[in-house]
């Protein structure tokens, strides 16, 4: 029988995002915000019970448009049951994450009144999620009609230890009053994603004493079981119940003052898209007897320290600056529970697998804002997810295919195939340099690590084919260069342009690095060297024309150069008066202007050649990154989340500190302010990595991997930081960066 | 009861479209090419008994494409019966005009073995389209499979006088053999509109001895009333039935060799959306008994004679040239039938209420392509064309100010409310030209009749509020110059370019013709001014603001350019290798490259500096005309059905005859060749109108009443040509242009 008792404990705010009282408004910001997982599987924070006031399996049409700025659906809550590469067809939107069945679902009800945070009478509420161990908290009491006072503390985690499982935790306390507590507890498949549903059918188990459970086919052919069992510290869950939505649990309780139990559910979630081998059946069983066999004491102190081996390696120590230091906290948390790390099939979805807003789908931003994080804290990781790259290679070729080139050209918007999935023309069509971006990644990955054997056995196929691809959609001009036309580069607020100097610079470094990796391959083994030619039908004409398109490729800018021009064609944009369109400059630039007047107008979405200049650092003179600077900030709207990030680095190079320390608050307000409520549709989790990279690149000054052998520090600390201490794999060594106000240490750990 | 004969009639091939053959291949193209109605209805010439292979009902979603190109759902038949103005909304198509219940249904059974053209053993078969009077027959012999043969003969025709009544009729005589003939005839409503039901509620009456009837209430919120009674020349049709789909009549008739009899259907039609007063049913009802009261002959009479006189206003004869004169009447017929020439609610749409696939919209098409043939045929339906834009003046506001801007922004895609309903944004932001087509058309409208009192009354406030559209949508150059980017022009196959000429042309046209009718009425009559000004709000600093941007409004070209560029950016596109892209140029060019490539290259879908030369003609020299046009041919796909008239207009003009021969050819067979089967998916009603103006204006070389204010020809006709006579209207005078090889002759009529 299950102890009476729960373990409690202190709120840390420097661990803990803590939400000190409800608000109907905030609800789906901490949905977001407090979303669990291990890499296998991801739950928003929702409520156990619910809101009566919302339905989660409403069904609409979702369309496809610019989704920074549309407007989602469902104000209050929406559900998230998220297993990476469980995906379905949406017949508008394409290849998209399935929002699964929930299985965190618990019911009260005193004499008729559910349980709601919305409509019932609720006190001394707090919630907060534990960033050490992943741990979801909740306390408040509940002061029913009937007059039964409840007091009610949950606890819940999805296991790091063990990934298929999740433990959920009440205890419940009567302070006043008496009354019947009903209870129901169970999974509930009455989910759609996007208004769409997934499931094919579902199939519910009740029979055996021990457990129920609910198999769903989808309709992208995979089967998801979910078994949970509940057991409390009496006898209370005599029945178990079925209907067209539910599976659940079902128990009752007489209460009166004094009285207390606790009440626990395990559930265990397998799927046929698993690495591990066995019966679907058996294998969700197996997990859960673990639990029964070992206890809840055990299964928690693996779980928590799975989480204190993640924050070994990661975690960024901040004196002098609480609400940074948590903000960096959260960014890290949440960019390891997205992290597959064992599984090259997915990577890390645009809402770190916290939202439905993206659709789970894979951009540039894994490769340019999350890659430095897993390299110097979890190289494994990192290999990892520029091997998704190389195992959608087919896809991405299929791609190049259908716009009727050769060779491989990645998915503006890619899912588990590589195949494009971006419903809107204008980004998939013509943002090609996500294409080239793969390649820089891995090649920092290569310099980061020293993993040549990556390129060998992987990322020359990559740069093969890639460069196979950029040859063909380069333009000759009669002018003598090569160029790319309709391009749309970072900025995402000019379609198609001519010679985006970003992708410019990128395919540049891409076709030289590949020319590069393909000579050092032949010096080291020339049969091997033969063997790859071979595998990869490659000729040494078609070499030559890797070299001819990268010599002759425009690149519109050098070093005598004050303004580099976003593209040839930027000039020829309109000015725009920002203060009279831009009202309110706390909602995005775009609300306040159509999409045709935007597009033919000089503002930019985001950082563009920034962050060229950002990734190419060597390039540019000290003064061209301050003209640049100068010239591109007022006109740059940061209406995306990977922009502040760019403009904070930069400023912090530059010693700009005042400004640097604005663009800070911008990229923690990005998902923890409680007036943006930026994490309602999930977690920005590239701006999760932009922040990493803010703090280590920008304030601790450290040179990229990508151009650095050595580690080498030019900190920048913001006005009030004492110290921030950073843990950095470098080649294989551990490292431990120690940065004050006036001194900086670079210390090897063992 | 009826006669048991019915009227046949001889093929005249220059009056008759006919088929010889059956074949499905052709059997869409057939059925859009035999469209009949009457401008108040529209009815595809599928057969009565339709295909037992394709169901009419089938629900998809249609995505938001290029239309263009789309590759269209049932290749074999799609019912169509279509009212203007009758129109309900798409999730994703938006408005759209709704395909009715299908109310020509008539179907017959031998033994089991329904009638089926695809299916059945027919000989003898042969079906044609008398432009004449708009009569569909059909001609065939059935040989059953029990033995029986049928000779059948249908009639049907939707009356042009009577413009809510249908009448079918069929002779069947047994040939040989002898067996039960059983007979359904009715209304139904398994009909989807591009996969979509817009049905909410059908409500059947049969109890009446009289009649049958279909009520339909539509998404749109309208009621459409379809009544039909049934008769034979002896008593057949005992029985009234009806399920989910349809309400029939039905009928045995035991038949053996030398039997024979008529079975006569007339239904009427009628809608809360009809300009007549009274409640439907009544309405419905009275026009049946109207057709038993007088009788067939009677109503048919009235019938030809109405149009009989449409023929006398318009017919185009020309000798020397069957097949052009065939096609130039199918033309002319299919803009008779497609406009409503007394509901200024309505206009006409791009594929002539022949078929979804342009979802019953109205674009340029109306103005430029199609206005001159009514402006000099039947000028008050020309001016009812241009009425309807003042109509929708609301709805062309609300998408100003929808953009952002003040005054009136005409739809790209426009229903019957004005608002813009063009699903692909490139088009709908961009393709802002026809706002300013619009003034063009109206301006043409007025020289070409005279019609002042139409400026007075409408036409100053549509040309007020659309300049004050264009000062806003303009921007500001640096050089010294007002400038139009992000424009498509009338090549949609270049999405946003900057300074299309065609575009400023047009809206310095636009604006200098709204500050000239200004600057008249002022002259005219002081208090009527004050009145205007009034009523627009008006104020002289406005008008200097429209005069100052119509003198800064860029013109990228002069009399001294030799080649003018379609666009500033136009020399930066990619020039294309045609011939090794373009492998099958009986298909259209968009097939054989990805919109991502062809939005950066060098290929026009459609005329567009030259459709500037053709509506400015005194503009440029003839060197220049010459010019752009071995320029631009060369790089012209042709794959917009808008642009073979207008190059093959300039090729006369030029008189390079061969060169004219040429596109006349492809005019022609736009809708006319069995090969391109292209009115399968309705008319292609702009280029009826293109096949109009290439006679008028091109051979015949009538200058456009837009610049001239006599009649001025200056012909030059094909090789083989020996006579064209035309019927025109000029400033209110019937007028009869004769042109043969060596002269003409301007003949005024009475």
């Amino acid at each position: 029988m299950l102890n009476k008792n729960i373990r409690t404990q202190e709120i840390d705010h420097q661990w803990c995002i803590a939400e000190e009282k409800f608000s109907i408004d905030t609800n789906k910001h901490f949905e977001g915000l407090f979303t669990q997982g291990n890499g296998y599987m991801h739950i928003r924070g929702s409520f156990e019970e619910g809101l009566e006031s919302t339905v989660q399996d409403e069904e609409y049409l979702r369309m496809p448009v610019n989704v920074t700025l549309e407007k989602p659906r469902h104000p209050k809550t929406k559900w998230g049951t998220f297993i990476p590469g469980i995906v379905g067809i949406h017949p508008l939107l394409k290849m998209e994450m399935i929002n699964l069945p929930y299985f965190l679902e618990l019911d009260f009800c005193v004499m008729g009144e559910k349980l709601d945070m919305e409509q019932c009478k609720i006190r001394e509420y707090k919630r907060w999620l534990d960033l050490r161990d992943g741990c979801l908290h909740r306390g408040f009491i509940w002061e029913t009609k009937a007059g039964l006072h409840l007091k009610l503390q949950y606890l819940r985690f999805i296991s790091m230890a063990d990934k298929h499982l999740s433990i959920q935790q009440v205890h419940i306390q009567a302070l006043s009053g008496e009354g019947n507590l009903a209870m129901d507890g169970g999974i509930n498949w009455g989910v759609r994603t996007n208004g769409y549903n997934h499931f094919k059918a579902v199939r519910t188990a009740v029979d055996d004493a021990t457990f129920i459970s609910a198999e769903t086919i989808t309709d992208g052919g995979n089967r998801v079981l979910m078994i949970s069992s509940m057991e409390a510290s009496e006898e209370i869950f005599a029945d178990k119940v079925t209907d067209s939505k539910k599976v659940m649990y079902h128990g009752n309780k007489p209460m009166k003052a004094g009285d207390y139990f606790t009440i626990q559910k395990v559930t265990s979630v397998v799927t046929d898209r698993d690495n591990e081998a066995g019966f679907l059946e058996e294998r969700g069983k197996n997990y859960l007897a673990v639990v029964q066999e070992q206890g809840y004491e055990k299964l928690y102190e693996r779980h928590l320290q799975a989480w204190t081996e993640k924050w070994r390696a990661s975690d960024i120590k901040i004196t002098g600056d609480d609400k940074v230091q948590l903000a960096m906290r959260a960014s890290i948390y949440h960019l390891i529970r997205s992290n597959c790390e064992n599984d090259s099939r997915v990577a890390i979805c645009a809402k770190g697998y916290a939202g439905e807003a993206y659709f789970g789908r894979y951009f540039w931003d894994t490769e340019i804002n999350m890659l430095p994080f897993f390299l110097h804290t979890n190289p494994e990781a990192a290999r990892n997810l520029i091997l998704f790259r190389y195992n959608t290679l087919e896809g991405a070729k299929k791609n190049a295919r259908a716009y009727g080139y050769e060779g491989a050209r990645y998915a503006w918007e890619s899912s588990i195939t590589g195949e494009e999935q971006c419903p809107c023309w204008q980004y998939g069509d013509h943002e090609v340099h996500i294409t080239a971006d793969i390649i820089y990644a891995m090649v920092h990955y290569v310099n980061g690590t020293g993993d040549m054997d990556f390129i060998r056995d992987y990322g020359i196929d990559m740069m093969v084919e890639t460069a196979r691809y950029w040859v063909q959609r380069v333009d000759w001009n009669k002018e003598g260069y090569y160029e790319l036309l309709g391009v749309m580069g970072p900025d995402e607020y000019l379609p198609m342009t001519r010679n985006n100097v970003y992708t410019n610079r990128m395919v540049k470094f891409s076709l030289s690095k590949t020319i590069e990796y393909l000579e050092i391959l032949r010096n080291e083994n020339e049969i091997g060297y033969l063997e790859l030619k071979h595998r990869l039908g490659l000729n040494s004409h078609e070499i030559e024309k890797f070299e001819e398109v990268k010599e002759k490729l425009k690149i519109s800018y050098d070093e005598s150069s004050e303004i580099i021009f976003q593209s040839d064609d930027f000039k020829s944009y309109a000015d725009l008066d920002f203060n009279t369109i831009w009202k309110d400059r706390t909602k995005p630039f775009g609300d306040f202007i159509s999409q045709e007047k935007n597009y033919r107008s000089k503002a930019l979405k985001q950082a563009d050649v920034l962050e060229m200049i950002l990734l190419y650092p060597q390039d540019f003179t000290s003064q061209q990154l301050s003209h640049n600077y100068d010239y591109y900030e007022p006109i740059t709207t940061h209406d995306s989340s990977l922009s502040a990030a760019v403009h904070g680095i930069l400023a912090a190079w530059m010693g700009r500190m005042e400004e640097a320390e604005k663009f800070l608050e911008k990229v923690v307000a990005i998902d923890m302010s409680l007036e943006k409520k930026g994490a309602a549709e999930g977690i920005h989790i590239a701006n999760c990595g932009g922040l990493w990279q803010m703090v280590v690149y920008g304030f601790a000054g450290l040179k990229s991997a990508m151009w650095e052998s050595e580690i080498k520090l030019e900190p920048h600390l913001p006005g009030t930081w004492e110290k921030v201490e950073i843990p950095i794999m470098w080649h294989g060594k551990q490292y431990r960066l120690i940065v004050t106000k006036d001194s900086y240490e670079v210390r090897e750990e063992s």
